[in-house]
């Protein structure tokens, strides 16, 4: 394959996770020793906003230790954005000014690090640069918690929040039945409309302490079959944990919260529905109908960033898929998301990596099998546990200072042409 | 000292923690090693309830592996239980029951693990016995995430819950700058009178990761203060984190759930009234005010049981508090709370045993000192990092399977006269 030579840029993009930056680590570390092809190495702030406001960091600048520990760091150490691009079609604008800040600081090598939204704007970059006849090697770097990008094993990020939810779960299971009184409790857990955040309180159950009924959207919600589905759990032994997707809708497309609110929900720019409140609206609904003390827990932002609690495969899986992009783009490879696949020939759970084309990725979402949800649509099967479990056996090498977490610390030197 | 040849009782009592269980392994560990003296190891179901309607397991029958898990195990194993006793002057009923059973068992060693009510349980009957001239020895194992009890250095509990309060807003902090718009953050924190566990919160500002404002309960509340402060670092940064109280008050005596609802807080069986939703009230009060994205997190139980982020000490602690009551009760010694005192003389933290007379603890209320709370009232000095620093240094040792927490898992044999 021909060698480019040029500058790099990676951005950051979407919600966070706790291994985020793991990723960054290791298209960083990779692309800075291969000076000889790869000149200047940038981070972009907040994303493809930072292109368009030629707004990026040199990470050359960066103390090599400090870059080592982002892989121990949460939530985009770069900045991120949600911000949409429009079909080029459409409107040209922002795909030209992307264009003429890669021409004026000659970057010939994008990777983007992101979830289904982000590998969308990945994609429509990198044809508009194809159809410019701009020679540039762009690469998809996944990340979602959600675990719902199309093609892939399973997506960085996912593995930790998993590991958190079950934990979590595991712990509150505990709390929650102490007393000689009747408790209810729900769990709601992150995932717009792919269950595995949620289905991962099923690992819980696994050490009999996890939720009796789990709703994923999946599967229609029913608030009836729900309220009977809790009332013969309570009926039986007095306490019931609920774990419950903020992204579970009614047939008809209701959301819970709009099951009983009035006003409109808030949209995002992508036009998705900001939920939240599910676990409050819920626990009021429960504790009116049935009469004993119920509890709501939002996992909240914690579900994303708990770096003490990640899967330490995970960490180093994403450092990997990072890694991956640089040398396959220096091997001559574009158009690409860094994806997993499974290994268990071993006898034990290995993961390698593989390429997706990045047409193929965008916009596709993977969600839950319907066949490891059980027939009821209140509970998930033994396959997720067979899927999920071998993602979150090792524990985190977060290196502590007093006790606490030691994330990295960077300088973020202001790039200039 | 005469030796008292009996059978021993243990209750737990009260809201459960992280390290509660460690107790109750350092009582059940060390009776069971003097049987010459303590035939019987009971423990109590729900504490004094289950002591009322003689449903108490037998310890002994327990795998010893399993006793030693509870060291690691959260959340109140035995049962929990927010019974209030009369005072016996005004009526005896319950007390003259626990001698009729204690006489039954031939209990001659009780101790009550908890934080101030359980405490003030405990002495209840230690006095009663005496006036009863029922030879019992009776011990407080402290108990209580709020830190609150008076004469003691600290609480077992406390310092699991302040690892996990300053880890997460750390990791909060980090996810909650991520976008380029502007952001506010309520964090919601348990502690009904005290603020020691919303102090913690400052220990993340030690790593430039913590809240920009903390609210204790210790300091009359205003909301007009409080909004006149959040648009003061919003103006500046347009972020801003803010740890609050659940039981932050106005002069009035006002609640923030209060400050907006109209209906009444409903109050539990201590008189104690039921709080909570006031990230949720704050969140969209400074939603309204200042106009960005404001998102409330309440860390809800998961800070009395995330048992996997505990600090080692309080772990140790805790068990050396159940193995002391033994010891010291089989000495002779009665009516006493077991408490720490902080020895700094090494150079390094270091935790003793003192003894503290029931009659002195019960009911008394340790509050966060004024001092170490900025003039403003929308902070927490180095005093307080100084005192709760030490305490956090240490990770669990907990157990892991397959990547979760390992906990104990129990036979629960109920004992029988």
């Amino acid at each position: 394959m021909s060698m480019l030579k040029g500058n790099l840029m990676f951005g950051q993009s979407g919600g966070p996770t706790s291994v985020i930056n793991a990723s960054a680590a290791g298209v960083f570390i990779e692309a800075l020793q291969h000076s000889d092809v790869i000149e200047n190495v940038y981070g972009a702030a907040n994303g493809i906003v930072g292109i368009l406001n030629e707004k990026f960091y040199d990470m050359s600048k960066e103390d090599p230790k400090e870059l080592e520990l982002l892989k121990y760091t949460p939530s985009s150490m770069l900045g991120s954005c949600r911000y949409k691009l429009a079909n080029a079609d459409v409107d040209e604008t922002d795909y030209k000014r992307v264009l003429e800040v890669f021409k004026k600081y000659n970057i010939r090598y994008f990777f983007y690090n992101g979830g289904n939204d982000s590998m969308d704007t990945c994609n429509k970059i990198s044809k508009y640069m194809q159809n410019a006849g701009y020679d540039c090697r762009v690469m998809g770097v996944p990340k979602t918690i959600d675990n719902d990008l199309f093609g892939t094993d399973h997506c960085p990020g996912f593995s930790s929040a998993a590991k958190y939810i079950a934990t979590t779960c595991m712990e509150v299971y505990q709390d929650a039945r102490v007393y000689d009184t009747g408790m209810i409790c729900v769990i709601e857990i992150m995932g717009r409309h792919a269950g595995w955040l949620t289905a991962a309180s099923r690992l819980a159950c696994e050490k009999g302490c996890g939720p009796d009924l789990i709703y994923l959207p999946e599967r229609d919600f029913d608030l009836d079959k729900m309220l009977a589905d809790v009332k013969e759990v309570y009926a039986k032994t007095g306490k019931v944990i609920i774990a419950v997707s903020e992204g579970v809708q009614t047939k008809e497309g209701k959301f819970i919260p709009e099951l009983v609110a009035t006003d409109d929900v808030a949209v995002d720019s992508f036009g998705h529905k900001q939920l939240g409140g599910t676990a409050t609206v819920l626990a009021d609904y429960l504790k009116k109908e049935i009469g004993c003390k119920v509890r709501g827990i939002e996992l909240s932002l914690m579900q994303r960033c708990a770096s003490h609690c990640a899967s330490q495969s995970d960490i180093d899986e994403s450092f990997l898929s990072g890694r991956t992009a640089v040398i396959k783009a220096i091997e001559g490879m574009t158009d690409y998301m860094v994806g997993f696949e499974r290994d268990m020939s071993s006898g034990k759970y290995e993961c390698k990596i593989k390429l997706l084309p990045l047409s193929e990725v965008a916009n596709t979402e993977k969600k839950v099998p319907l066949e490891w949800i059980n027939e009821a649509g209140n509970f998930v099967n033994e396959k997720f546990v067979e899927y999920a479990l071998p993602l979150i056996a090792e524990e985190s090498k977060q290196p502590k200072e007093d006790g606490l977490p030691r994330f990295a610390k960077l300088k973020k030197v202001l790039a200039s042409n």
